[in-house]
């Protein structure tokens, strides 16, 4: 049989958590493929589709470095050539959330993925867990679809700081940027309580609240459900505490999770 | 290299129409792939589903006559498991007609026809022209998709009446099929006048409208865009005439190509 494809999606202005997806994806397959492609569909109106981070000659040689073989650029119009018309629904557990502030986005990145696995096949598809209902949305299309790749959610990587490494991290000034380590000050906080055997999600919404007082706006911070990402009142399956909210101009989102077996909670 | 699969999508209740398509596909592929999978989710509450036809065992003999290797028969909670919850919005050529009286139906149609395209990758997919909406909408999901599959239409197949083949027609009672038959009638007048130069959709339309006087009721009698399924004023680019009809408690659909390129217009 041929040698197995591991693929990893990506909207370029790679990071150090692309690059960790990328090392699992070589580490754990023959061929290591990665997409570049800022996907009109998944921005809303008002959204930073125009100044979206492109330093594509960086990305080609970060890729190159780490022995990527294949890398997939397409354009707009490739994508979605004249007369194009047909879109994924996905699954609810995209509705609440990210689903609620950003209506079209899921729809958009469901869409994208689902064409991107069908252009490059792959035994495994990579998936950075800071987007954490993104990988979840994408398992549940995967799974309802019946696409024949294995979706891995990779761990979030973190600067120094603690802030979850973010291709729009570079919108911050240097003062939003220590206002935005609130953000993963809380969710440790939200892990220590959890920890010391707080189980009701109401009392860890409240510290996680609390711990997000720095920043400008908050669009939810709350416990939920680590599978459904429904609401819970207390803590019996694995739950995952997510928080999006606004630095200045800049929507931040992050999460970590609440389950003893878990890599992050540890 | 593998051997080239073909794929037959069917919901069982096989007639001459599908071994054509089936023998379409031992021509121009390796292995001839079908599935037998009455979708529920394509039928709206009221419905045939719980009537509609299953002669399995008939069916397995007709694709073992005609050397097909491989049959697939997913129970309805293999293909929609608990948890189930992503779908595909059809393209616009999905909107009107079937789609109008169906508005359900190819949201269904297209969901498992992608399932199955992923469980069964197929270099060649094989539908009839009979149903010339559905066909047009996998076709333009394939393509919005990147399904890598070539979505082949075969012509309409008819008995010695002219009646197109349907799993649908046992149901009707002698006098109904008598009646039934002023269908393709129709469409054969228009195809005529088409001819014999006629190019105004409206006045085809009309020949189409007064050879459909037999019907009980009719859903639409329409000559269109064969590409688009949109309205047209006069035939430049290939025309498609649309019917959709009800003779007793039996709904029926046919179709004929105005298109000198055709095989079944000339």
């Amino acid at each position: 049989m041929g040698r197995t494809v591991g693929f990893v999606p990506t909207m370029g202005a790679l990071h150090e958590g692309h690059l960790s997806l990328v090392r699992h994806a070589v580490a754990e397959t023959d061929v290591c493929a990665v997409s570049i492609f800022v996907n009109p569909t998944q921005f809303a109106v008002g959204e930073d589709l125009s100044r979206y981070p492109r330093p594509l000659d960086q990305d080609l040689q970060s890729l190159a470095a780490e022995g990527v073989e294949a890398v997939f650029i397409p354009t707009p119009e490739t994508m979605y050539p004249a007369g194009f018309g047909t879109s994924v629904v996905p699954p609810p557990v995209a509705n609440r959330w990210e689903g609620q502030f950003r209506p079209t986005h899921f729809g958009g990145v469901a869409t994208v993925v689902l064409k991107l696995l069908q252009i490059l096949p792959a035994e495994k598809t990579f998936f950075g867990q800071k987007d954490f209902q993104q990988w979840r949305v994408i398992q549940q299309m995967v799974a309802d679809f019946n696409v024949p790749t294995e979706v891995v959610g990779c761990p979030i990587v973190r600067d120094q700081g603690g802030l979850a490494l973010s291709s729009r991290n570079i919108y911050l000034s240097q003062e939003e940027r220590r206002r935005a380590l609130a953000i993963s000050a809380s969710l440790c906080q939200v892990q220590q309580a959890y920890r010391a055997g707080e189980r009701r999600a109401g009392q860890l919404e409240s510290i996680l609240g609390d711990g997000l007082a720095p920043l400008d706006r908050i669009d939810y911070a709350v416990v939920v459900d680590a599978h459904t990402l429904e609401p819970i009142q207390r803590i019996v399956e694995p739950a995952i505490a997510l928080v999006a909210g606004h630095v200045g101009k800049t929507r931040l989102i992050d999460n970590g999770w609440l389950d003893p077996h878990s890599s992050e909670a540890s």
